[in-house]
């Protein structure tokens, strides 16, 4: 049989994992397409910044369409994947199905919320643009409830934050947090310092940063202190309502009056995962995540690979962490086996380099383990900022990342502290 | 009687009029408070470009706390004003009341479709940072649906862009948009050329920019057709629904179908305006403007002011357009008679030193006209640019629109295209 057709490699999901494979597949005959329900790829490991103001969604979103713009074997398909058929190797969309030889599994992973879905109103979680949008009017508007309320008791309800989850992202909006109440917004509120802001971050793990060395993860927790936030480990929540939120701390059961609660505690995969393991019979991790052949593909389908946030993938014992270089990596990895395929060649099984792992806490503070080697302080925060803005993939967004940075750096200033609203069209 | 407190001024909305208003009472004895439903002041001039991706909403809006954090006697509230009680001389807000001894209303204008309401959902106008980042993402979904649709008609109208008056807003838009989908987007898609998109400008009068003088506004319209603008003049709006625009041109009724309408034809006073109509007995124009006295007052009501685009002045014999300049002078003006009366003494009434108008039509095009001196082209883009780059409130957002203005100049590149939904949040 022959084909009239170059072999169709089709990515669902426009992220790290998918974007690198679609680029690092620009000199193979091969025709890619990249399906995505957003028109951009996310610079995820910023989005932290845009909750607190500090960016614009503008300063860490690139056109998928930009990005791929030059390769003229690829192309963008905006639409949601509804199923995976897998004995016709066709994706179906909302209104068209798109027909593959290879397909690339990327679509990440979502906020989880344990079995409590109900929280997820209450709690947003800091997953997509819009939740870093709404994160951040809500923070914004409890200072401006704050100020308009006279009773002590439910202006402190305002001025409480509580962060549940101490992982990389529940420490680097801590720490922005508190940046931004305790500098930006001083002197701008006639009837509270926001100095006396409360900023919780729970977590249910004896210590911050799990996944880093205890030394790293105690100079984290330190800094945390020193910034003023108030760093609850051995915490766990056990519900969540409008008023605040009521934690289970070593035991003890406890109320902690907050009007903004912010979920950085978990995420699970993409239902795409569950559908392609009710089609396959492939096996799930505990969060959702498909766990993947030696060569990131999935069991009895060579043709279907899973990369990124969605796919586990077992490294030194345990599965790797949901951040950005391993799906960098695996993107890779797929396009040089899809190649090698085609040539007739194999490969190596995947294998992670471990680079190493960063997180920021605030100004120049940071932790970061470089294959052992531990940084903490202000260099580690300035290899932060290098390695952050070296990945960004456009360079206007590079140059403007870099300089809002420098002003927001000099001046504590945050300009882009903008309260929206999500109603579709107003007349008046 | 003898007041413990400074005298109250309290202002309605942190707009041109509000802002400058605000700012210029900074050394007088009295205490100011800025109402405003939003937290931030827009630089409504910009907006146009946010709408069409070439900046974001972050750089366009300057938190109203920031901008009066150094001025101790000036607070902001946030809030809607729901009544103004002129007998007790109090606002009512949500849910509190502030009262005042000086009111200055600066609410501005909203949207007007001339009694076609439902127009609205159909067609959004301009006037919010909301209205911005709708307009941005039906512009861009329409290309992404164009990229899926097989049909040739059934593209051709997701191509077909129409923006409904011609006058300066109108007239942005347009140019905007001819660069976006001439240029920018060229190459990005693969079942289209981005080229075929048509783009009409329609307006009911005989000439665009009808403000401008006759010269000039041919020279817009010529610019605007060399970037492949269709403009109709003489055409009228009889009806629009989802697919297309139903017109009347010269007499001739005609079916445009296009899937993407964008409204610049009218504006209308906000509905306070007909509030304090309803308990001052003050006069109403056409478009629901207050006329005012010639110190800004309103009859009767020497302790209310109505400034900017909501009042109605008079100046040689036309009322003056809603634009910043004017909201700005009067913002000024009112401060001064304020501090003036409050020494016992009096002030001229209010004159608008018109300093000219200015409309830019794109890439280097742009007319401007400063009293009887006529300017178009590369000198009048440069100028244009120049006064709005000078008039952005905070430094900040000065340097970052500087380089993205000179970075998508360069490179035709508009770096903030993103398709952003609206739902609150998402589980998935």
């Amino acid at each position: 049989m022959t084909t009239q057709h170059a072999h169709r490699v089709v990515i669902v999901g426009g992220g790290f994992g998918g974007l690198y494979a679609a680029q690092s597949l620009r000199r193979a005959p091969v025709d890619v397409t990249v399906v995505d329900r957003r028109n951009f790829h996310l610079f995820q490991p910023l989005l932290y910044q845009v909750a607190t103001g500090g960016l614009g969604t503008g300063d860490i979103a690139s056109p998928l369409r930009a990005a791929l713009k030059g390769q003229r074997n690829a192309r963008v398909l905006l639409g949601e994947v509804r199923d995976v058929d897998i004995t016709a190797r066709q994706l179906r969309l909302d209104a068209s199905v798109v027909p593959y030889d290879t397909l690339i599994l990327a679509a990440g992973v979502k906020n989880h919320y344990f079995g409590h879905d109900e929280w997820a109103p209450l709690a947003p979680g800091l997953k997509s643009v819009e939740d870093a949008v709404e994160i951040r009017s809500r923070v914004l508007r409890a200072f401006e409830s704050a100020e308009r309320e006279t009773d002590p008791a439910r202006r402190a309800a305002w001025l409480t934050f509580i962060i549940v989850g101490a992982g990389p992202t529940g420490v680097e909006l801590a720490g922005a947090l508190g940046e931004l109440a305790h500098h930006t917004l001083r002197g701008e509120f006639r009837t509270f310092d926001p100095r006396e802001s409360r900023i919780l971050l729970l977590d249910g793990a004896p210590e911050v940063l799990s996944s880093f060395p205890p030394r790293l993860a105690r100079h984290a927790r330190d800094t945390l202190e020193h910034l003023g936030i108030e760093v609850r480990t051995g915490c766990r929540v056990a519900g969540i309502d409008e008023q605040g939120v009521d934690v289970c701390d070593r035991g003890q059961s406890l109320r902690l009056p907050a009007r903004t609660v912010i979920w950085a505690a978990g995420v699970a995969g993409s239902t795409l995962g569950a559908r392609l393991a009710a089609a396959t019979g492939c096996e799930l991790d505990g969060l959702g995540r498909v766990k993947v052949a030696p060569d990131l593909s999935v069991a009895g389908h060579p043709e279907i690979f899973v990369i990124g946030d969605l796919a586990h993938v077992e490294h030194e014992g345990a599965p790797l962490p949901c951040v950005a270089p391993p799906a960098m990596q695996q993107g890779r990895y797929v396009a040089r086996r899809i190649r090698a395929r085609l040539m007739g060649r194999t490969t190596a099984p995947f294998r992670y380099f471990d680079k190493g792992s960063l997180a920021t806490i605030g100004r120049h503070a940071a932790v970061a383990n470089f294959r052992g080697l531990q940084f903490w302080g202000g260099l580690a925060w300035l290899i932060w900022l290098v390695i952050h803005l070296f990945y960004l993939i456009e360079y206007e967004n590079r140059l403007l990342v870099f300089i809002q940075w420098f002003n927001n750096y000099i001046t504590r200033h945050r300009g882009s502290r903008l309260i929206t609203e999500l109603t579709r069209v107003r007349v008046d």
